[in-house]
Order: C-alpha cells, then structure tokens, then sequence
C-alpha cells in the first residue's frame, strides 16, 4: 500500500463515460450503465483500505432524466442494484434525491434523505438518486437548510470520462475541492487512477479560499 | 483573428497566482495585485474582439480576508483602480459583494449590485468584491433569490495559477461550466491562453447535465 502525506477525508466520484465506452464496445448507450457498478465497488475497497471517511457517488440527476428511456431504465436499475450490494457490506448510506418524482425508485425510499447502517458501517457513502442542484439550493427557502445538508464539505473530486466540470454536483459542498479529471471512462476503473489523484492530491495546497 | 466554431456568451475569470508570481520577482506578496490590473485590460479588449456578451471576474472575497492587512489593502486597492479604469471604458459593470462589511471598499458602493453604464456599453462585466458564496446562498433564505441572482449562467471558467478548483466562485452559476487550468500566474497573462481556452472550449460537449 502506497503512502501519502495528505489524504482527503471526503472524495466526490463523478462515475462519467458509461454511455461512451458501451458505444466504443458495440453495445447499446444503455447496457454502459451495469458494467460501472463493479467498478464502484472496487473503489470502494480502496477507499476502506486508505482510510477514506465519506465518499459521494453521483448517481443519476434531474438532467440526466432528460436521456431516452430506455436508458434511464438502466441507470436506475444500476443504482438500485449498487444499493442491494451495498446493503451487504460495511457502510453508511445516505441516499439524496428528490423522492417527489416517478424518477426516483421506489426501492430506494427507504433509504432516502437519512442514513442507513450497514455491517460495521466503516465509510459513510452518499449516492445521490435523481439529485437535482437547483432542488438542493431551493430548499435553503422552504428549510432553511440544504436539502444535501447532512453531506459534509468536500476535499477532492475524481472525475471519470474526460468532462472538466462538475454537472451540478452539490454546488454548496464542492467550493472549495480539488478537482482531477481522468480520461478514461468509468466503466474501465484501474486502480491507478484512484492512487493517481491521490498523489495528485497531496501536493495541493489547502487554503479553503483564504 | 482567429474563428471559432462555437464561443462562450459568458466567461468566468479567475485571476489567481498574483502573490506567488511577485515572490517569484523578488517582490513583496502583497505587490502582485497591482500588476494584474493591466492583463485584465489586455483581457477586456480581446473579449470585445470575439464578442464575449458578459464576463465575471474574481476581485476578493470574504475567505481572501483572512490575509495579511497589507496583502488586504493592497487586493483592495487593485479593485478599486480596476473599476476606475473601466468607467472610462465600454462596459455594463455590475459589482457582486456584501457591502455590509468595512471590507466592502467605499468607493465601490456606488456599483453594488445593480448594473451601471459605462460608455457604449458593449459587454456585461460582473466583478466579485468582498464576495461570499455563503452569503450568495444564503439570500436564498431571507430573500428568495441569489445575491447573484443579475449574473447568469457561465459557460466557461478560465483559471490562472493552476489551481484544479472554484474557490467559492459563484456555486449555482458555475455548475454546468467548463474549467480550463493555465499553469502560469495571472500577471504573466497572454493572449495565447485566451486562446488556447476558446480552442479548448469548442470541442466541449454541451449537455447541461442531460
């Protein structure tokens, strides 16, 4: 294992590039959706192995609802299965999204907007499930909190798929987090990303604005 | 001049490495601020040229406080003389910050959020002065609607001084931008990095999160 002078105690994973690599393999955009769910839980691995607190995986969004259906029947099913796998293991979900739409999976209900233990509840996983940033900042009106409330500040971002920008994902947390983009689609996580940001990471300074 | 097959209607400037460039030349932190006045000029003119509709630069914000008193000063002052500079120019200029602080220049009072005329008014510029991010989504509460809520959507962010990250840049405006990083600190501004980020900026995707 690998050592660093600074890890990030809450990494934001923006799982991109699904559609691409299914298109590249001569699948269909949708069937790109199932093969991203076994690399999440490789990283997950990693994350327990380096000691990593919290991590937010991006889901699906509002926006992303936008895509042809039959698309957003896979997405929604790999979220729903990612869940069931991880209800197996040892985290602390915390599922956001706006629940008061179709979109949002009846399965996932239970385990929406509070958290949920697992196992021995080592890492605290959010996943956000039909999030929508504009739902999360209106909310400051009616409850005078973030809907995304209980997910702290977040240190580092990974993005996968090559996009440089952050599609909406907890504008409130990510002000200050370091962002690293890496080209390869989601669907082909190696491990070496992962450790890549990290020693990225490291070297950054941290200044939260100041 | 160079053609472009699609061009941002709204850029976000963020300025930064000006103290680390003035260590660099031997100079005293606190006297890089000075010297990015005139790039943002060289800047202004080049996005007259390519017909950028509105443009949001970085000036300080209420985390960049926390610096040394004459670091504060002078990030003050190079505000102030940039607003001087461009009355006499072409522009419509709406200043962004919580003027309810002794940290909010006197001087820029007169500009505070709403949108002043200058010239023949041939581009938007929206500068942060004392500006907060809390403070921006916090009005959400008291007011129901952003303190930006005059600054509209940006396309693209431009980052000088290689930092990977928004530093609390307007949080519900950025979050479908694109973010391109220049390495070399704002007060060795080129034209060749405007450049090189319209060039960048063109084969970007646009989705809006879909």
């Amino acid at each position: 294992m690998e050592s660093f002078s600074r890890i990030p105690s809450h990494i934001g994973i923006i799982p991109d590039g699904n559609r691409r690599w299914a298109q590249e393999k001569g699948y269909q955009k949708k069937d790109g959706y199932q093969h991203g769910i076994t690399p999440g839980f490789q990283l997950y691995e990693i994350l327990l192995q380096y000691g990593i607190k919290e991590a937010t995986f991006y889901g699906f969004t509002k926006d992303n609802n936008k895509r042809a259906k039959d698309q957003r029947e896979a997405f929604t099913n790999a979220c729903v299965d990612a869940v069931e796998l991880l209800s197996g293991r040892d985290a602390n979900l915390l599922v956001i999204g706006n629940t008061n739409y179709p979109a949002f999976p009846e399965a996932l209900k239970q385990y929406a907007n509070h958290r949920v233990h697992f196992g021995r509840g080592l890492i605290n996983i959010n996943f956000l499930v039909n999030y929508d940033w504009e739902w999360d900042l209106k909310s400051l009106m009616e409850n005078k909190c973030l809907a995304s409330h209980e997910i702290s500040r977040i240190d580092l971002i990974i993005r996968w798929g090559g996009r440089h920008r952050l599609s909406g994902f907890l504008p409130a947390q990510s002000v200050y987090a370091d962002l690293y983009i890496i080209d390869d689609y989601w669907p082909d996580f190696k491990t070496s990303h992962f450790l890549d940001a990290l020693r990225w990471y490291q070297d950054c300074d941290v200044t939260l604005g100041g």
